[in-house]
Parts: structure tokens; sequence; C-alpha cells
């Protein structure tokens, strides 16, 4: 693309970084920003600048939180002995929208992938094995994607809390609600069968 | 969706008032950009906010400059007689890319549109009739999108140009080239007969 401003040409390289976010997507979004009023702009920047420079991750468990401690792991009524691993803060966020997860969360921040360059120690892993050791966790629930990166990483975990007393448990993969028998690929259905459920437990609450 | 923290919330808030950004694809970019370097994401914040309040309009053509008249109209070797207006900077970056046209620009920035509030003051059509009365101009080529705000606005600039003595022309259209006759819509397809050219003018050169 031929820029006829150097400034529009660095903003737009600077939104192309972003994931997803081409060339023509980014000069869509620079002219738009450029149409908006000068304060808008600046809080949109300066919005970001403090976000980075003054977000924290909650101590416990990981999570983007405003305060040393996040709202989940500080709140009382919840079952602190259930602790559900997640990739990331959107799964977390995931999750809370269902209502039906009253424990605790540990955010790894990132899944193990060799291809990316990243290991076991880039994670938040020993913090989570130390929360096991110190006793107060009866189970944990690996819920991470079903790709490559998440099946390594349960793995890699399991075999750090095996030998713990503890369960270790991770999510039922199967046919979505909604979803259509016909449709579904041939591993999700056949993995569907072998861990079927008793009828009573498969309705929704 | 439940934010975990006021910092995160707010910056997922300003990602979803760009165009075409929901608010996940808001939270996955925010939470990529807190995984960058603080000085990265300064480097973000502040080029946008920079562009936004360092940027130049070519005072001759609208179109977006480091200096108070562009590149193009400061160019010695255009052919400055002939006059394409376009309905922003993306146009004429689409048509430079083609180096099938080797006039000068006049950039609207924005089409009329009642539904929106968008009226032909609002828009960079006085300076071009000025453009046209000083005599320099000798044909208007109007290169906006065939929509209903597109038709509009020729419809307007052609009855405020149509007693100057210069030429009025629309960009051609027709069936793409690559693109094939059988898929073709009806008034594409009937309009590329009714104004069919010479075989010789059809050639690629």
């Amino acid at each position: 693309m031929q820029f006829s401003s150097k400034l529009l040409e660095e903003a737009v390289n600077e939104f192309s970084k972003l994931p997803g976010i081409g060339s023509k997507t980014a000069l869509r979004l620079v002219l738009h920003l450029l149409n908006q009023r000068q304060d808008e702009v600046d809080r949109f920047g300066n919005t970001l600048i403090k976000l980075r420079k003054e977000i924290k991750f909650c101590t416990n468990c990981g999570n983007i939180s405003d305060t040393p401690v996040c709202t989940i792991c500080s709140h009382t009524k919840r079952e602190r002995s259930l602790v559900c691993v997640v990739e990331d803060s959107r799964d977390v966020m995931a999750i809370e929208n269902t209502n039906q997860f009253n424990g605790l969360y540990h955010v790894l921040n990132g899944l193990i992938s060799p291809m990316e360059g990243i290991g076991p120690s880039d994670l938040n892993i020993e913090r989570l094995v130390e929360r096991v050791r110190l006793g107060e966790v009866s189970e944990v629930i690996l819920a991470l994607n079903p790709t490559i990166e998440g099946d390594t990483t349960i793995f890699y975990l399991y075999k750090k809390l095996k030998d713990f007393d503890i369960k270790v448990t991770t999510i039922a993969r199967g046919i979505a609600f909604g979803g259509e028998i016909e449709y579904a690929d041939e591993v999700t259905l056949g993995r569907s069968i072998m861990t079927r459920v008793p009828y009573e437990n498969s309705l929704l609450r």
C-alpha cells in the first residue's frame, strides 16, 4: 500500500500487528479514529497504555485483577477445594457466564507449545502445584481446549499432579446441545458413546 | 460479559467502539496487548493519539497529508486538469495502486446520507466547485461507490457542475475482469451491454 502520509502509515502498521487485523482492516480502523474527536482518540490510546501499566494478576490464581487477590479467590462463598485450570482469562469469563461452577480457577496464561517455543516454565504451573501441595485442593478440573497444545498441557499437568491425593478430571467432550449427530465428527461421536452417562445425569438442571 | 477487572473492561469497551469489532474480538485484542511489552503498547497508543493530533488534510484536494499540500497535488508531472472525485483516502490509495490515473484527486470525506444525517455541507464539496470555478479543471471523474449514498452524491455533484464548461464522467460499471457473466447480477449485466465499448478500447494495456 502506498500512503499519502507517514503518520497514517505508522498508525496502520501498529494496528496491523494485532492478531487477525490485516492492512486493509487496519486502514479502515485508523480512518475511523481520524473522524473521532481528539479527546475520544486520547481516551482510546491512554486507556490501553494505562491498562498495560496498571493491570495486576491475582497472586493466587493468575487471573487478571485490579487487586492483588482477585474477586473470585477472595469470595467467601466459593468452594475453595475445587480448582478449574484454564488457558486464559477469556475462559474464566466463559465458564463464569454458565453459572455452573462455584469453585476457584487457575489461569495458566497460555498452553505448552514447542512450535511457538512455549515450555512449562513459561506458564503459571509452579503456583498450581504449590496450591495443591498446600493441601487446600481436593479436585483439579483441566478445562483446556482439545488441541494438540491443550492435550500436551493436560498430559504434562496430569503427570505433575497424579501423585497427590486429589482427583484430576477433564471437562466432558461430546455432541453440543443443539448439535446434530449426523454432522458430528467421528472422534467426538465415538467418544460421546464411550463416555456415555446415565440418563438421569444428562438432564439440564 | 463479566470482567474481573475494571481496567480490562474499559479497554474492551474502547476497542468495541471501532467498526466491525465486537466485544469478543475486542477482548482478544486487549489480551494480546497485555502480553506485549510496555514500550510496545505505549507506542501503539501514542501513535494513534499523535496521528489524530498532527494529521493534516491537503488544502487543495482534502486527502490525508503530512504537509499543507499533499504529494500528489504538488507533483509536477501530473495532469492538473483531470480531477477524480472519491469518497475517502482509501479510494485514493486503491486508484493509485492501479497506476492507470495520472490526474489529481478530490476527497469528499464521506457521501451524502440523509439516514446518517450527512448533508452536502458536511462534505468537502464547496472546495471542489471552487477548483472548477478557478478554471484549472477540464474533466471531473466521479469515482463513487454504486450505493444509494454514492448515486445521491453523484446526482448532487452533477447538478452543481453541469453549468461549467467541463466534462463530468463516472467510472465504468460492468463485469469485472475474471468475473463470470453467468453469475453477474441483472443490472450490471444489462448496463454492461448498454454501455458496450469498441473491441479495440476493451483491451488491457
